[in-house]
């Protein structure tokens, strides 16, 4: 969709980093002082349209921190989880295991729920586990695993853990920005998510969208310093600045793609336009044989996960440096028991970059069948 | 010194981040694939390239983290000192401050010695305190305190915890890559220091330079998941990849200032301009009537502690808007003690830059001089 700066950038079909738009990489081309006004402002207005985002002004604070995703993850249970409180993790995919790793390494009080990577997390079952252990304080889910892009019903859980008066924790890493997420309507202690997905922006930064009283509240639970989300709020609120240097480009960029995002229409717009990625990938891809990992009713347009073909013509290593030749850079599978590949949809990208790529895609796949493929090493 | 995009960056004069060469920043035009092998390579290089600055390849691993300096401090003290060492933290000034504070945090076991922030730390008195003390394994030092500008011994601060068989952790900021460090000469189990500062790059990232052996028997001593420089170092092992999202555009903006400073002559032609930035700085300003805080035997060229002067036309908040108007950000003083402000010496940034800064002070101080101060609200 933007093809001025495409030259040397390949298309990013990836969870992320993903591929951006030049003008949002060209507000990197400044130096900032990280503790001058003008900086200062740039901090602030990122924090109110990251909570503008998802309608948690009047709830939630915005705390962003230096890192990826897995920093803002691990930094958001450190300092909500408290020495006295039980995590209930819902696992589905690799990023609810990794938090439950988080938790353990932690040392925190922590038990789980498994389904299969395929299916949806059921909330009757985690409604059941909460009436069954009065001592959990705490759930955490991903709202779409970028594992699969499955979706998991975020209100239906919210439901059960409001009923059950229990705070709820969201990954919300690969749907933020997007999916609807709705702090006014759907009660959630803490959305964590990062600047380079959804979002559209560079790589660098993570936040968390904490309620006001839940971060309060967690004052001294965090034994690391950097990744302590109490004081990182109260380091803003002191006097606007962060307490550690921040990465001040990816801040920059960061908020020139949420005045984008805006300007795009906001979530609903974007996930139209993300839909619409998907819908001409998915279509594109059943004509030429390949077959989707999920079932439609569980499936965010966020990233499409493939079965490997069970093909003669069909090698991953080959059919990957085919595509990144040409351009195109897509991902490999990340499933415990299938044998899988994966195509994101999100980006500055829409239906015009799919179908080159999936023209791509069926000249590769000629060329495969027609030539013995390589043996492998 | 390169005065190309100069025209909507301010002159930074703070410890980082700093001001950095258009062409570096412009190397963050581009998107990567952070699992493609092209981003593989780019990571390879720059830690070789962060080894080879302080002749680490044959005794360390670099380590690079997502991050603020603060940030790779952490997790160095978190993954080396394990649950049956001791580590002697030696404090003069905010930053030793800091390590203390970390390793308190995360129940290390920890000690302490501290002199003025305007002395540097004897290395008899640490010898003494390792002789008096054999549980302590590792001692911790700031090879130049940012919070002053004060150079502590390092060469004779190795040599005490040589002779006593201690390892040795530094935290080298705002000096690695142009102070001296040479870890084929010195023996140091571990340099932490960041992206941009002496390096010239943008912010972002951090890193280590840890001796092998004592990173191999590191194992498992981090509960933290995102700054175990244990795993992180594993992870780049495996397969080159980075565990969780890098900023790839600070890193690739770090591959080009290494590059930049190989360029450049090496750190020792780097300390040449930023020693002449600084006596340029430091004569200009005497000759104002403006003194130094530090005594010239321990003072390095990275950054200059001014008093303020005790004059009625000296208001820190105007002389700081009067330059930041006119294009310079100046840094306030850090000192628990003193009314003191900073001038960084390092950056893209030679003598010409540091003539122009003198004639705006000049400027400055005559107009107030000549005109009212505004009363402080």
């Amino acid at each position: 969709m933007n093809n001025d700066s495409r030259s040397d950038s390949p298309i990013l079909l990836t969870p992320g980093p993903l591929t951006t738009r030049p003008e949002i990489r060209r507000t990197m081309l400044r130096d900032w002082g990280s503790r001058d006004k003008a900086f200062i402002a740039l901090t602030a207005e990122m924090r109110q349209r990251l909570l503008a985002v998802a309608q948690g002004e009047d709830s939630h604070a915005a705390v962003p921190l230096q890192g990826s995703g897995t920093f803002i993850v691990e930094a958001t249970i450190g300092t909500l989880i408290g020495p006295t409180d039980k995590l209930l993790v819902l696992i589905n995919g690799a990023y609810g295991e990794r938090m439950l790793t988080i938790a353990q390494r932690l040392k925190r009080c922590v038990t789980l729920l498994r389904w299969p990577e395929d299916q949806a997390i059921d909330p009757a079952r985690v409604d059941h586990a909460l009436a069954d252990d009065p001592a959990i304080t705490h759930v955490a889910v991903v709202h779409c695993e970028t594992t699969t892009g499955l979706l998991n019903p975020l209100e239906a859980l919210a439901a059960v853990t409001t009923h059950r008066k229990r705070a709820l924790l969201v990954d919300a890493m690969s749907s933020f920005g997007a999916l609807p997420i709705n702090l006014r309507q759907t009660a959630i202690a803490a959305v964590m998510a990062s600047s380079n997905k959804c979002l559209e922006g560079v790589p660098g930064l993570g936040f968390a969208l904490i309620e006001k009283k839940a971060l309060e509240a967690a004052r001294g639970n965090n034994a690391s310093l950097s990744l302590d989300l109490h004081e990182q709020c109260r380091g803003f609120e002191a006097n606007g600045q962060w307490r550690f240097t921040p990465p001040v480009q990816v801040v920059a960029a960061l908020v020139e793609a949420l005045r984008t995002l805006e300007n795009e229409g906001g979530p609903s717009a974007r996930l139209r336009r993300y839909q619409d990625n998907f819908d001409t990938l998915a279509a594109g891809m059943a004509a030429m044989g390949f077959r989707l990992y999920l079932s439609p009713a569980v499936q965010a347009p966020i990233i499409a996960t493939f079965w490997q073909p069970d093909a003669a013509w069909f090698d991953f290593a080959s059919f990957y440096d085919m595509l990144a030749t040409r351009g195109f850079l897509i991902y490999p599978g990340k499933l415990s028991h299938a044998n899988t590949f994966r195509i994101g949809c999100i980006g500055a990208l829409d239906r015009n970059d799919y179908q080159r790529l999936l023209v791509t895609i069926g000249d590769i796949k000629r060329e495969l069948e027609t030539t013995p493929v390589r043996p492998r090493v």
